[in-house]
């Protein structure tokens, strides 16, 4: 039988702010949920576009040329190629949708780094 | 500036069931909603596996040797090949996540058909 994703229940078990974890792989991506607190790096990935949806909380997208807000419901789409920042208005439960491929601090070597083929499945 | 997407407020712009119209496009794959009401046509995609998930509503994913319910916040994936039938339970509003060849009716061709390059982007 297929598996069934309740999206709240999973981001419940989520701990650190910043860890994706793998929910589901469609097609050569994944679906990550992750809980986002405070400030990220900037970052940009250069082959794969990146999906944002907020859950629950807010988040601020920001970019060298301005900002979008996110909050329950909502959605963006990051280009590959373009610097990005996000951020937590209010601690926010966030789910990604990306290419298997994605490292999460794309570019850019952070403490936050989790290389693609060392995220967890949940 | 990037375009951030509310999803209800794209659902509720739909007005006939079963027809899914793009709200966004990362990485090859189509983001699209679709209102569901009553039951479809039984179908599967030979090469794509389809993500649903409900925003609001109630659906069951028929499959031939079982069923999966959804309600609000939780997903599934159909992998390719796999034949289901979506049915609403109860009036559904519905995110799906899949490669933009998609044919929303898959194998068979009925009054539902919509072909990949003639859906609407809103």
């Amino acid at each position: 039988m297929l598996r069934k994703v309740n999206l709240k229940e999973k981001l419940g078990t989520l701990d650190a702010p910043w860890v994706p974890k793998v929910v589901a792989e469609p097609n050569d991506q994944y679906v990550k949920v992750a809980k986002f607190e405070g400030e990220y790096v900037w970052h940009h990935h250069a082959d794969e576009d990146e999906l944002f949806l907020v859950v629950e909380g807010e988040i601020e997208i920001q970019l060298r040329d301005g900002v979008v807000r996110l909050g329950p419901g909502e959605l963006v789409v990051v280009p590959r190629g373009v610097e990005h920042r996000p951020v937590a208005v209010r601690s926010a439960q966030v789910v990604l949708f990306e290419p298997k491929s994605v490292r999460n601090t794309g570019n850019v070597d952070h403490a936050y780094t989790i290389e693609a083929d060392e995220l967890e499945r949940i």
